[in-house]
């Protein structure tokens, strides 16, 4: 069995979402217990019609209080040690639970989970990694907005972790590293990244070099590592192309009755389309190098995307992540010291 | 008249796609003259059946060299002052030319600008700036890579740039300016970035805070402010989103007969979806902060998107655009020590 603490009251919709999906995830996998923190009496209006089947397997946590969207990190670390984003961590602290999922805010999320859970030794900084759709399958790229100003000593770390994510979740033996950069050639590129490739090629991960950002949604590798101003921009400013282009593509399909017509005709096909590179099914980022499974959804989720993140906090658990990283550091930190 | 020298060899197609842009250039604008730069031999086998009407409007430069695409910066500025792009630079250094277009090598391009024809007084660095297509019109975004490790100052810089410019070609009086960062409110970003809000609070460019990567293509603001290696790679995954999109739309629609067939009724309304953000009639970035206009067009561009970086050149010539740039730069500097 595996136990997942859910902040219920996280996110733009709180348990309105949060419940529902807790339910589906539930009904999907007989293995799985879940922890709805969150005010209690809230959170038991919502589940006046849950099933009654899932007993044991569904239990509710009180907490007091919410961490807002607007709240500071560090405020909400110092004043709100009963919110249901803390107790859902603290759950995994205590070993009540195997990891936790919250919508909530992503700085005071990090914030809190770095000083309840701790980073795993060797590991200077956590960092958020989560995958995209490409070309040819999908892409995990890291970090997506912990750490705006990395070294190459922090680029090197989140390459190692985001390595071993994807050889545990992906079930790949020597899944592919690129790092980020503006040209291809060894001449361009800021210090921290060109210091960087240097690092990571004496590391015992298959770095395969430079790659630039259109290689995120190529495929070229598995996995992209950035900082995480540059990696939160990427991700932005593509989630915003887009939407334009699925923007665009309706306001010239509902032109004029023919195009209309057109659009009846092509929407099978562009639903198919849409499905493949639905955003929802890829909700869930994870904050890696913490001694825990955390998993960050996205804040405007619906049932469906919450549930994913659900699903990725359980595949999570049963690969053992934190464990399989903190073996990897220690393995490539002893290789450094031999060489 | 507006005299445009051309690099006719630069680019991943040279001459064979930069000689008929000319023509169609020419054709389309009657007060326009072109300076073909390049292997003599070479364009007067391309020019053999250009209509003999041009007369004295279509010129030819001999240069004995080309800058290759790989060429360091630093060896073509050095080793290559006999080549296409840099005799077409010269021309405009020397008055012979209002502006130059070249598809040739960007970092070498703006190495061999930078060299012959100086910053503008006040402009630490050029910036290359450019547009695209956003939901209500188009956002213009720099740098897209000639820098990648920017100071607040020089943020600041390309902000007073991308106004000016902004304002001379789309004639718009108080053109809004935003400041990439990876959230809104005032906690979130790096120092630079920080450091340059307040410098652009007290500006006077029309500065609206600060915008997320989604915002670039919401059209949330007029210009979009960023360093060098953000700017290249929100680009670039843009870029290669958009190619992902439609492999997908493609694949889906060829999957079987029935597809096939909702695809030929829907290709009109796709295809005027398509021209509405053609990345091509984008074709066409400023080298902006020299004392002198230098389009650089993209390596691969094909003939129509050839014609519209000569098009964007004319543009800034007709608007003067270095001019106004120098008197805004230097309003902005009394304003400052007067502050």
């Amino acid at each position: 069995m595996t136990t997942i603490a859910l902040d219920a009251m996280g996110g733009d919709h709180g348990p309105q979402v949060v419940v529902p999906a807790a339910l589906d995830s539930l009904q999907r996998n007989p293995l799985l217990r879940l922890v709805l923190v969150g005010d209690e009496t809230v959170l038991r209006g919502y589940l006046k019609d849950a099933p009654a089947r899932f007993g044991e397997r569904l239990k509710v946590r009180h907490a007091s209080q919410v961490v807002e969207m607007h709240d500071q990190p560090s405020k909400a670390l110092r004043t709100k040690k009963d919110s249901s984003m803390r107790v859902a961590i603290d759950l995994v602290k205590q070993g009540e639970a195997d990891a936790c999922v919250s919508a909530g805010n992503t700085g005071a999320l990090m914030a809190i989970a770095k000083f309840v859970l701790k980073t795993i030794p060797g590991i200077d900084r956590p960092a958020i990694i989560a995958a995209v759709p490409s070309m040819t399958g999908h892409t995990h790229v890291l970090d997506l907005g912990a750490n705006v100003d990395c070294t190459a000593e922090h680029l090197y770390q989140f390459a190692v972790m985001g390595y071993e994510l994807v050889r545990a979740v992906e079930e790949r033996e020597h899944p592919t590293v690129g790092l980020l950069n503006i040209g291809e050639e060894e001449i361009k590129g800021n210090e921290q990244v060109k210091r960087a490739a240097e690092l990571l090629n004496g590391a015992h991960v298959n770095f395969v070099g430079f790659v630039e950002g259109n290689d995120i949604f190529k495929g070229s590798v598995d996995i992209v590592v950035t900082d995480g101003f540059v990696g939160n921009v990427a991700l932005k400013s593509s989630e915003g192309l887009a939407k334009m282009i699925s923007h665009f593509i309706k306001r010239e399909f509902s032109s004029s009755w023919l195009t209309k017509l057109a659009g009846l005709v092509a929407l099978p096909v562009l639903n198919a389309f849409k499905r493949r590179i639905d955003p929802r099914q890829y909700n869930g980022a994870s904050l890696l190098g913490l001694r825990g499974i955390v998993i960050k959804s996205h804040g405007n989720a619906d049932r469906f995307s919450f549930a994913n993140a659900v699903a990725i906090a359980v595949k999570e658990v049963e690969k053992a992540v934190p464990d399989r990283i903190g073996e990897r550091v220690t393995d490539v930190f002893a290789a450094r010291n031999l060489a």
